[in-house]
């Protein structure tokens, strides 16, 4: 055992998902640097959520790096134009012909992990976490487990550090996890999921729609788990 | 061949090499987007030399995205408190012990690749040319070959291009020249290298130091092709 706790930077949007990520990151013995990113989201409220959740924590520091990806373009989240979408009668996986939904971000995932290396590299840490999972993983092609493995190796080529043999470890404790054994492994952990935001089109005070994909895979998370969903809705 | 040229995405500092690069990219045919970061770097005048050279390029599109790499610290480009080295008697080479230069930016061409590879999938854009070359990956992790392979396979399954099978490549047409080779090859391409900035600390007009390490490797490269040096110097 070292004498102090490993470092780790955890990735944090202020969802469901890396809100119970950084919980299971301090669980397991580590000190932690949270992460999050001001990236043009239509769903900025998540940022203060994340503050708010990291305080709690008592991270060690926490980050909030601006980043225009909205100047890129192509994703519903980040762009105007394109619609977030509602969920149809047969389901909530509304996504378009090719699997991939309109909700995804070019290469979001490379961007923040790329971010979180570089901090890691400042801090001397060898972990990142960050909160892909078996649900993303269907539709969005930077939450498979063969992209985090080519992203590891990338990393370990790309560093002073890992040129020094101190290699560093991408972690993706929810990877094969569903929603439900994710809020049951979170409320073990004493997780409050009040103050998390998932919704796509949540309101300034980060009050949720309950009909875009994000709300319904949640909402079925808590009720699944049998926990009783903290939510804020619009109505 | 396709009736409308390929798209490329450029990596453009403002620099010799980045500059020579998209002369380059542009002979090869492609029609070029060019992608230059405003990232809290000490030498901010190359984002206006980048503007200048885009342009003069006929670029299709150059973006400039801001990204406060000041914020994660670690290197004497974005760090006031580390001092930019100069050289010292023994040659231009004034790196630390370990080998790697102060002057390194944690996971810096990592950050910007990956930010290109985003833009470049909006664009359905299938290769990226980016300036790393042999002289900076004596010291720069990420410059090396190994590298930028590692990161072409992570990003083939990053993507929706990726997974459908539209796979990326990236160009690193300078990483076996040397400086002097460099020099030649652009000057060959007709670029104007009196708007280019190489300098680690030049002032607000762009007028080179000429004594960082930078410098001290542009003008010998100078030297060497036996092209006269158009640099506007401090002094």
């Amino acid at each position: 055992m070292p004498d102090t706790p490993p470092k780790a930077v955890v990735l944090l949007s202020g969802g469901l998902d890396s809100t119970t990520v950084l919980a299971m990151a301090k669980d397991a013995g580590y000190d932690c640097y949270a992460l999050s990113f001001d990236y043009g989201q239509r769903h900025n409220f998540e940022l203060e959520a994340a503050a708010t959740i990291a305080s709690r924590a008592a991270v060690v520091a926490h980050k909030i790096i601006r980043l225009d990806l909205g100047t890129i373009g192509g994703s519903a989240l980040t762009d105007p134009t394109i619609a977030v979408p509602q969920a149809d009668p047969a389901g909530w996986a509304a996504t378009p012909a090719d699997g991939i939904p309109v909700t995804y971000v070019p290469a979001r995932n490379t961007i923040f992990l790329s971010l979180a290396l570089g901090w890691s590299e400042v801090l001397g840490a060898q972990d990142i976490f960050i909160g892909v999972n078996a649900v993303d993983y269907s539709g969005y092609p930077d939450c498979r487990p063969e992209f985090i493995a080519a992203f590891e190796r990338m990393a370990n080529l790309a560093t002073k550090a890992g040129l020094e043999g101190r290699s560093l470890t991408i972690h993706t404790p929810l990877i094969a996890m569903s929603k439900e054994q994710i809020v049951k492994k979170g409320t073990e952990l004493g997780v409050d999921y009040s103050c998390t935001v998932s919704c796509y089109a949540a309101d300034a005070a980060g009050r949720a729609c309950g009909r875009c994909d994000a709300c319904r895979l949640r909402a079925a998370g808590f009720e699944q788990a049998g926990v009783s969903d903290p939510t804020r809705y619009l109505s």
